[in-house]
């Protein structure tokens, strides 16, 4: 067995153990191809880097030949400790993951302002996962890996942001300056991505090994899931949904750009349209609008109508492109329900190719800020994970 | 070593073996991460199942230590002989290759109508079959597989078409039809797909694991290669690029919605802008619409611009959800020129997410019919290379 | 009474009784306001010059006073001879008239081309208005004045044509060049106009001070009627409905531009959309989209459900211009029963300001070529009765 | 000389010598076609009504025959006192005239709301008249008419408001209601209409028999005027150009309609699309737009040259439709200007029906709120000036 092939072989009894929770040392053989010699070896290693370890089986049997109870292997929680955050508009959402996974504290905190430098960002960072850790009486250095969701354009392997919403500058080396600032590992993405990485984790997408994710939150973001991977493009600019073009030339985007779907969708085209309704009262928020569209407010119902006929090509255009078995439509607040709409979705079917087959599944996903944290974290638990292994190929070479 | 193992060892093996064109044995180690060994035993299998050989090396070396002259593997010509065709609108072309890839033979042949039956579609082909084979002195029965690309949406992996504009029913298994009437195995896939395998196989995308291949023929198709596989989609109706939508209720498509990118980029979304300019004149081809806008005639100029605007917000949309490394515009023909103008490029270039970041590379290949037929019958070649993995691993057991 | 005051008395005199048809002198001076001893004085005149005559009354009494028979006054249908023509696609359709409007003879003839230099042109109808006048036993020479609608651009006032889809040349002086060929005086407008006058004249705008005429044949049109006068704009470019824009950059036209209504609504809009639908049958006619949209063909009615909505969009524009009290929707052929659907002029009313006040009345008339011609006719007997008039006063100065 | 004949010469005779201002008697049967004689009696007449009054000639020279000094007729200023205003978003602007249109003074006061309901409007225009009348040592019961602009859809001879953004309700008899308030006949109007009355009677409509006025204030309202008079339709709803559609389903409008040209050129549609520019910094001024626009911000740019398509677009189809001979731009802010710049105007010239003749001419107006005060004014002199000559036919009669 080659060294690569040992290193393969640790990958995959490792996932599996995490895919199937407990599971008796004899059926991991069966279950990933490889021969009962290499798993012995393989997981004997595994328990002795304390990565997993070993619990009476379920069902309290006793190994019938040898006389001594029965044991299944899992995750060892206390291995390493995984820490998972999410930027919104103006608070911050933790989570403290053991690594099983298991949820061990949660916190938010506000931000004194949407827009930082990314010294003060990660400044303010270091002080909430402080404070997270302090819940599970722990301290931040004990955590082995930090996975943060933020909106904007994100260069995820390489940690990079080339453009939030959250930060003052463009072009920043975020994941560096995060990492000095806390004294750990950072994995860094886009907060759509991590949603996917949520949904894929612990969500509706388990079990899925294609689907897409499309956020419906301030903007309109997407994940894409192919072949049980976030897929991000080559520069990190992927799956920018928000920024696809429904009409050439049509309403102003935030990104400076005419036409995105995020101009006709998101929150702030539904405010803006509302604008003249609402005459020398001021700004009308989402909630407002939908509310009296559902009254019989004409003006309302059409700003309503627009951005769901809008979302609705949009989402086709993705059906078109990508074919997923299923669209997983994810939103943490009732303000979006209008764009969840049995009409918005049937508008999406009629703008699909038909073919006599029925068109993908799509679930409605709801969900609170503690969820995209869980993405994050669930994020950095796979790279913390992976950065066990390869210590441990390290040690061993 | 498990069967699993060794079954994915093999494939390994005759991959890399069929990349390389010709290694040395002891190379293959290295390159693969597959012990000595295990190489030894693998190719020494592979060589007697006649697909692999040994010829003399390139260096025409001794080799130092044991004193005979230096071999190499590579793939064996004759191991297979593989066959592939493109139906177009109003012809057929076909290809046969050896087993290394190698052109032997080709034939371009008549469809008498452009829509045919399943079942008279798969006579005619059954004919071309054998006029092919007969170019290289072979019969249809030497063919070990069938290579077929044809336009409309398919469900490659099951051989079904849910629609062609070249066959007259709906809901084919066209594969198994055709299986019946050619006696060999047919691989059938969407014709954009099949010029994304040849792209990959022998084309601009050789090294690029990730890339997107937009044809342009009479329609507009798209191939999505992802982690160096052609990406399909759930039910085979993934990559309609043609049928994304570019305007809310816009131009009527032949596919009887309204807006897709079709409807405005075309041939016939030209032709029928250009009916009014021509009064009784009849229709005028796509060539002369080009000529005229070149020539200085408004309304050609016109009809000529607004294509390329829709065809570069289509393809920002493209970039905005990919943000692939590599787009590769596939044309066969002249007429497609004003669609891979620079200005059009450009217009795209500003249509897409930007960052401080060089935006995805765009090329332009122009080639012929024949070019498809190679695409098909590389994937027939790869299924057929399966194929003989799968009877081996059967052999053994 | 001044020369000023006796010439605008003639005028109104002569008009009153052509609207009176039949009228008793006495009448006259409460009718217009002008006095016994002028009504006295004009009308001898205009018995003098033969342009009216005196015949008994119709309730057949005596004049209770002077014991003669009561006579009223009317105009003298021998005093002139009146011909009217118009130019469709490839046939001409003119009538003869007497001075009274009584229709003395009709005649069609075909073009052996649709589009011809204004010489022969002016040959051809010189041509047909002898066999017109031929079928009254008249000839030529007897005409004292021909009208002529022709489709374009027309500086009415002038007898110039910008443009015209019926002649060789743009910028004709077209109405010197009729009457040299013909002569005789002419008097030339654009078609649409003439069919405003044929229904200001003896059409459903009779008793309408101020209506809009809408007319739809191969292209759309429009007549204004404005305080009893054909209202055409300062360079006879005015009342061109059918190249006002509905969308930016929209569809190309045939006069080159974008976003014409024309370009949504016309037969060749309908046809040209239709081309995709037709594969390799040709084109379909209107007739033939019309029917299969009612048949339920899905594709058919799409076209038709649009031209129908970008005409109700083109109609309320109008609406929203002239609020007037009447739109008159004329047009020959049936093929445009669409166009005039009451959903359509329903989805009209939806677009227009908003009053609590019933919307401008919509009236459909179809009608057949020789109506044009009589609008034609109309015309040039409306402008031969101002010459009379200018003639007797010379005569008397 | 009829009855009627007589008022017609009394009013012909007022206007010509309105029109001259200064005139002699004699001069007066020439320009008018009206006898020496019938001059001589009907000049007698006003001069007895206190209509006009004699003034010594300009030329100061004594006629040669009689010996005494030659005099000129003209308006007499004091024979009525006319006050006008318009109704501004929160103020109202008034003007004083005397009846040769001379102004005696001017007032401008705020509202303490932009919408007030009928009555309390009429209470506040009654405080502001007297204040204004006061200004010319005047009552405002020595006022002989009252003419009012607002915005919004008005039946003008009906002095009804369907509705006013200024009023709190619709369909307000709203002339009763300020007749009643004031105590002195009203005109009331729609304020563009009433810039069309202004332009025609001093400012650049001078001497054109028909034209068209745009007015861009925080709406687009539009003034026809046809033949010398101002064209209104029939309900009062004509000349809505600020709703006529540019684009079907397009951005909503104050109206609740979708696609109306104002929901692209007004004041609100520019700073809409800016608000998502602004972040958290509020609501930026279209003067602030405008400035960044010409300072190089590329969004703002953007945002200017949309509304300035589309009002490009707006006014090629009133140019389709009225072949004006001259257009007149008239706003009374410098925030209007980039709805007036040259290359909306060439957009303009683009987009109008093409003949080898000079377009339209286009000139701008920028003028103050007193212009359209002034406009009110000259509206109630018109109509002061004709109640005047039917209360000298009653007397008479």
């Amino acid at each position: 067995m080659s060294v690569n092939q040992r290193e393969i072989g640790r990958r995959t009894l490792l996932g599996e153990i995490r895919r199937q929770q407990r599971v008796p040392r004899i059926d991991l053989s069966e279950l990933t191809g490889i021969s009962r010699a290499t798993v012995t070896t393989i997981t004997a290693e595994l328990l002795r880097e304390g990565l997993i370890e070993e619990v009476a089986s379920d069902q309290g049997e006793k190994d019938s030949k040898r006389g001594r109870p029965k044991v299944d292997l899992k995750i060892r929680g206390a291995a390493r400790l995984i820490a998972g955050a999410k930027i919104s508009h103006k608070t911050v959402s933790l989570v403290l993951l053991d690594f099983e996974g298991r949820q061990l504290a949660h916190h938010e905190a506000d931000l004194e302002s949407g827009v930082l430098s990314p010294e003060d960002m990660a400044a303010v960072l270091a002080d909430m996962l402080e404070d997270l850790a302090a819940k599970a009486s722990m301290r931040r250095a004990d955590v082995a890996g930090f996975g943060l969701g933020i909106a904007g354009i994100v260069d995820a392997p390489r940690g990079f942001v080339h453009w939030s919403p959250s930060l003052t500058n463009r072009n920043v080396q975020f994941g560096d300056v995060l990492e000095q600032a806390l004294g750990l590992p950072v994995f860094l993405d886009n907060d759509a991505n991590l949603v996917a990485m949520a949904e894929k984790s612990f969500g509706l997408g388990q079990g899925h090994s294609d689907f897409i994710v499309v956020t419906i939150e301030s903007g309109v973001g997407m994940g894409i899931v192919i072949n049980n991977e976030i897929y991000r493009g080559t520069r990190g600019c992927g799956a920018e949904f928000g920024h696809t073009k429904v009409h050439l030339e049509g309403a102003l985007c935030r990104c400076g750009q005419r036409g995105c779907l995020e101009a006709y969708a998101a929150d702030y085209a539904l405010t803006r349209e509302a604008m003249i309704a609402s005459g020398e009262a001021g700004e009308r928020r989402v909630e407002d609008i939908l509310r009296a569209a559902k009254e019989g407010d004409e003006m309302s119902a059409s700003i309503v109508k627009r951005a769901g006929r809008m979302f609705a090509m949009g989402l086709a255009n993705i059906v078109n492109i990508f074919d997923p078995e299923l669209i997983i439509l994810a939103g943490e607040q009732m303000q979006s329900s209008h764009l969840y709409a049995e009409d918005v979705i049937e508008g999406m079917r009629k703008l699909i190719v038909q073919v006599d087959k029925a068109p993908p599944e799509v679930v409605v996903h709801k969900w609170g800020n503690l969820m995209w944290a869980r993405g994050a974290a669930a994020y950095a638990l796979e790279n913390v994970s992976e950065n066990a292994l390869l210590e441990m190929a390290e040690n061993v070479a």
